[in-house]
């Protein structure tokens, strides 16, 4: 359990550099029988490919996956499920500049002073390429909870830098790169992101994501929380420096009379918990959102310190997306699946046996 | 790990219910030698105590801690440190007339649904009463954490329902029942808990809890990140719904250019990354904010459903506090102490032999 | 995870020492609503009680344990289970002459130089005194087992120092205080007791472990054998040093024509394997041996170092077990029920949802 | 933690099917600046390669192994090593004959149960084929606590079938198929496992494994002793049954007077205990013997039922090692080395600032 494996029963382990030869990970833990082919995984990698608009990175990644274990004649064997993507367009030449420096706001600096060494090219380790890795793990939860349970598990863009973006509807969330809920607003997110590459700068966003048809009961009280587990998940990705579930931080300012949602037998009458109460799962959407930070790989110059410990200026000339937000949709919503997934195994290894002693209302009254 | 355990190597497992016999805890892993006394423990436990104020719940408990074990001649052993706080003044029956109904916002519906059964006594093993085991577990580790590293931690309320309280100085947090950071607006928030109580309404708060002095190089790259076992931890937390590193949700507005903190060989120039790259701490101030939501238990009637399933009204008249934030800086800073120290120790496994290249930088320009 | 939990969905935690206040437990992950109370615990922990002949250690403890959480009106609510033993009976002057020695074949030497400091008050935390905890947790196990699987979890002392004990009959393991299966035995098993008492030396012993009615289909391939957490469970009971699944060393000079166990659709016709292939149980009885090594506390003196690392001569005065092996068997017993509750846990998490496409065949042929 | 991975600190992970595209592991927590290269592992690998004499399968596997990460300028990163062996002479159509069918002594049962369908080629996942993942990791684990420690971890033939091998020298294991330590056996060796492979039958094996040079202090107490971690790791190498540290079944013969090892201030008089008290390593040789079973696929007729439930009479005819023991060694050094690693990695995290306060005498007298 040094930090590269996540889950406790759904267990994702990784591997890889964004400029080695390959990453890849296992899923152990995943249950026997259900139909999966490397298509199910590729996807789901296809979302969050590199180079598929001009607002992200043009690094030409074909993100091919090759199951490696597990699957026996188109179905899961209950047994450890390796994959592998190789890396295909790595131009490690880009990153002699900044092998020696420190870019600020990156790792580079901290894996350099845990490890006193550090594969500087891409990032190596701290690449948001590992991502690859989550959807990839992710693509098996998702297919199995919907298939086990009729959960649906989807995301959205909810704001880019300083532009809120409503949400219309989930149809609109496919038709456009940024994963924006709300066709209208993308050519103002398209200039603005064109804007933003001119000057070489990044900006950050906000990405909502949502689980519906979560059976209530999935979560362990006290530390093995749903949300506690979510919250981890989704800080480990790259980038992310908030997570709230519900009404999060607005949590804040309201009175426990319009917080708390009441209940009728006809569903639950509004959902600031998010989903949650108690660290388990009620039964309503499941809503958590989290905040990306702006790359920090940038071609602005900036002040920083090279290996030796010297003030100098850095500049970053590589390929990178401006606004990791905005691939970062499909990963979130692998991160909640694999969470859930687990959740839902621990869950029914304690209370198989339970029949709860009330029918479930609904998630809202409809 | 079934919930009620956290930590790799400092490792914390938990027990007990409101009304139960006595709360309690193991302590895991932690380094021999260290000088221990139940006082250690006694100590932070009185900072979160109840009924130190008109302003908290008014149940009346001593929290008075008993060391069973891992402790010799006044030194820890290296082995397992058993504790135990007895609950002294439960008052059960106050609870008899929601044994068989749901408050809105709470976990009664949860556990109800996940177990089949549940201790309604004071909410039973979703208390935040449970809060006592990480107090007492986070005065162990802000011990060694202070005497091996010098590492401080510290916490503040900075805001109260609507009132945002702006940070004076850390003497004015010790001054307060609020662990407001500024004395002068002491009476501001007393008036406005009274008017609360009165109305019988509850509110949210936002904390913020700060690591000095931790050193560069704690944390696990990918999944096992510092920031991510702290955004487990302290969602962990009863109540809380957001939880933020360094800018947080301000980050979403930010670019790269103001976000990402330049670094001089005289310090960094800003802290928008909360003191963690990469998942990995910088050297800078740890940086931490959460938001509590408000307590469930009010005395407001709200619509709600019984253990039938049949539409009920709800009122809660038992004890609680109004707003759990009040007393919720102790517990964040407890967890904040404990995923510090799991990863003080993570680190030193797998790096004790890396002569960090460079000479750390400050983590801030003095 | 730093040695003091074991099991992965049904977590024990262990805690104490042999002369501090109290010896006590977590039992994390038991499913809601089984039947508990502090009476299912104390009839293990009876067996296992010292002195209850003259052929174990006369220090007197009632070992009366007390439930602290976990259980309302009479069930479990599938939280955390808490226990407390107080210790009763210590007479730490016993050990003063041996404070500063190391005893030979004892862990005073190791816990030393680990941890540069220890208890030495009747072997602090290497005492086999912590194995009331393993009991108390393993009639946990034992009961939801028996009620949820009609598992059976039988053992018996096989052999005594040279005394071989041929399986008799279970009823004859009930009527002596050795769990001898074989009542025509126990005089000479007296007997011979009472001449290694007069003789101040120890002796080894072997005691075999069964459980009937397992399921097949428990059990993780790979490094999650159950036997390999079998394995794990009996080598870490105090004095164990070896272990068996059914044939064992045995096997060793077998042939794989005689060891292969042949199976029919009457069932298995033969047990070479003790339950387990590939590291799944098969239905048949699981069959455990182990060997326990003499109580290396003896009157007999012997040569040694102190803790400044002079020659020194040990001799041990106080109460001891001249053959640990005599209260093993419901330790064992314990310790095959919690691994094997952790299996079905484990088990039904990931393929709660098989049909076993064959009709399961009997253990043996009736 | 689904049964594919094993380590707390230096953990493996492994996937793969004996019939599949290819084996794989992740090894997660090595420390930074090992020197390390592909050939590093391939070096071990070679040793269990099949192939190698006409006492073991005939399958044509050159095992070649792929570093994929965690290495950088030929030194790990302190990131997660993957790597990968392409299986390249797998002959699925030998296993058409028995995948409807369950071989004695087989998994093959027993995956089905569990997981309602299996890989039937060559094993799938209960392949011994699985062993090259651990030798591959114990490959950089011996590595590494050799530069380290000085920790020399070796093994050999103790008995094949009926013949006992009387250990001669370390030098003879290398000069022979078996890993005998004796030259002059291996004639007669030689002769029996003809006659054994003529007959079409199997034979079973002990193998020896020692550490030298393992400091004390390695190892937790109670429920994660180094033996009792050991004890797994060697239980869950597919055939073994047995498993004994030191004197291991002999001890319960002996008398405390004879077993328990006399220490003198120029080092321990004898190794009954096998280096190991309390859990904890002693300083002496680390000793592990197990017990391997006769392989399960023989020419030889036996009784069994297929996927149906109908008696049936199953032969194998594949290539197969007619005693698995004859590779055995390398896999169990493997083992060996993982569970060194991951305690040295252990005890440091929690003991690093222990100064002990006694010289450690000598693991024997010179």
């Amino acid at each position: 359990m040094s930090g590269n494996s996540f889950g406790t029963l759904y267990c994702v382990t990784s591997f890889g550099e964004s400029h080695g030869p390959a990453l890849g990970g296992v899923v152990d833990g995943c249950p026997p029988g259900l139909e999966l082919s490397a298509a199910d995984l590729q996807k789901e990698l296809d979302r969050r490919k590199p180079g598929t608009s001009r607002h992200v990175t043009q690094r030409r990644e074909s993100d091919t996956v090759e199951l490696l274990s597990g699957v026996h004649e188109g179905r899961t064997t209950g047994t450890a499920i390796g994959f592998l993507i190789r890396n295909e367009d790595q131009r490690s030449k880009d990153y002699a500049a900044i092998a020696e420096k420190f870019r600020p706001g990156h790792a580079d600096y901290t894996y350099w002073m845990k490890y006193g060494l550090r594969d500087p090219r891409g990032g190596g380790r701290a690449s948001a390429r590992e991502t690859v890795v989550r959807v990839a793990a992710g693509a098996i939860a998702r297919k199995w909870l919907q298939q086990r349970y009729g959960v649906v598990i989807r995301g959205y863009m909810a704001q880019l830098g300083p532009k809120k973006i409503p949400f219309v509807s989930w149809d609109a969330v496919r038709g456009n790169a940024f994963f924006a809920p709300n066709a209208a607003m993308v050519p103002e997110l398209e200039a603005y992101m064109d804007g933003l590459r001119e000057s070489g700068d990044s900006v950050g966003a906000r990405i909502n994501v949502v689980a519906e048809n979560v059976p209530p009961g999935w979560g362990e009280p006290v530390y093995g929380r749903l949300d506690a587990d979510l919250a981890a998940a989704m800080m480990s990705i790259n980038a992310v420096k908030g997570v709230e579930i519900g009404a999060g931080f607005a949590a804040v300012e309201q009175m426990g009379s319009e917080h708390g949602d009441e209940m009728t037998p006809q569903g639950f009458l509004s959902n600031n918990n998010g989903g949650v109460l108690g660290g388990i799962s009620t039964g309503q959407d499941l809503a958590v959102s989290i905040a990306l930070k702006p790359t920090s790989s940038i071609r602005i110059p900036r002040r920083s310190i090279d290996a030796a410990g010297n003030a100098v200026e850095v500049q970053t000339t590589g390929r990178h997306d401006p606004c990791v937000g905005i691939r970062a949709t499909p990963i979130a919503e692998a991160m909640l699946a694999c969470v859930l997934m687990d959740h839902a195994l621990r869950h029914r290894a304690q209370n198989a046996d339970v029949q709860p002693p009330t029918r479930a209302i609904p998630g809202k009254v409809a």
